[in-house]
């Protein structure tokens, strides 16, 4: 396979995570998305809850750093007084670069794209889809009133675009910072897959 | 095929005209690239070097509206004093729509992704590579040198972008703008082609 490691950046409700299930799953590698997050608590000493929502804002939590104390357990190359979120992206950086030295897998969010953006074996994917479309899911999922939807929606967008804008010196949704973007809602999750897989392939 | 009539859209010197010819051929359908220039300049009585430039920018050639007296022989719907480029953009917008009607066929820039976003058999594609692939494939095909690439290339960019940022209400070069945004540095533009006429076949 030609591009091994396959990293899906994706709008939220797009359904980019199921997208990137479906993709491991077709080349048979492993995919980590919930596991990955795991594993960062797990190596940092954070919680499970605030690995997983870091990625959705562009700002550090002032007051989970005040209650941490400003320090993670195991991580004596970095300062006292170094952010927690930042402490968090060290070890995530760490934990990513590791799973990519051990072959092919699929990797959601999280940077990949730009902690992998040394290696040349990297397929980098952007997903997203219309705004009506991702409301749809998003409703569907968890069961919330459309104006909530929209909300969040445009909450969680906003919040990984700082994110993203905060760590790397690329711009989230352009297409440059991505090999390939694709429209959920207009080719259907199992399609969108199947480019995916076609174009790590390599023809 | 699903997705019968494909716009190219495409950051300068990513091959993307390129790309969007053998797309064509591979699926045996019309293209339109300088063949739309030539009936836009025919239907409006611009001259040709008017037509082509004028999708490379953003704002009106006051110096040309002035030169042709603000009128376009032929368009008896609009004002004596409507702009130049105005009048060609709706000349335009007829001929793309025309040409659509007619059935498959992949059609180069001039906003077609926009001027045909009412149809649902469209593929919206957009091609973009990182800069130095660009300035090398300019540097090879006009033998300018680098700095006159990189300047180069960077006008026409920030003039398309212009260009559709004045006649569309997206952004030029952002992943939700298109179906399907490919890196032609990254895949190669035999591989990009590929994959587009993969997506449009739909598997």
């Amino acid at each position: 396979m030609k591009n091994s490691i396959i990293t899906i950046s994706r709008q939220y409700g797009s359904g980019g995570r199921e997208v990137g299930r479906r993709v491991a799953q077709q080349l048979d590698i492993p995919f980590y998305d919930r596991e990955l997050i795991v594993m960062v608590a797990k190596e940092s000493g954070l919680s499970l809850e605030y690995v997983e929502e870091t990625a959705e804002r562009g700002t550090n939590s002032l007051l989970y750093n005040i209650a941490m104390g400003g320090q993670v357990p195991g991580l004596q190359m970095s300062g006292q007084y170094m952010p927690v979120a930042e402490k968090m992206y060290i070890v995530q950086t760490k934990v990513i670069r590791e799973i990519a030295e051990k072959g092919p897998c699929v990797i959601v969010g999280r940077t990949a794209d730009y902690i992998l953006k040394e290696r040349d074996d990297c397929l980098n994917v952007f997903i997203h889809a219309e705004l009506d479309f991702r409301v749809q899911r998003v409703i569907a999922e968890y069961g919330i009133d459309e104006k909530e939807a929209h909300k969040t929606v445009q909450k969680k967008d906003k919040g990984r675009a700082a994110h993203y804008r905060q760590y790397t010196d690329q711009e989230w949704g352009i297409a440059q910072s991505y090999h390939l973007c694709l429209d959920s809602g207009h080719f259907g999750l199992e399609e969108t897959a199947r480019l995916i897989c076609s174009a790590a392939r390599g023809g």
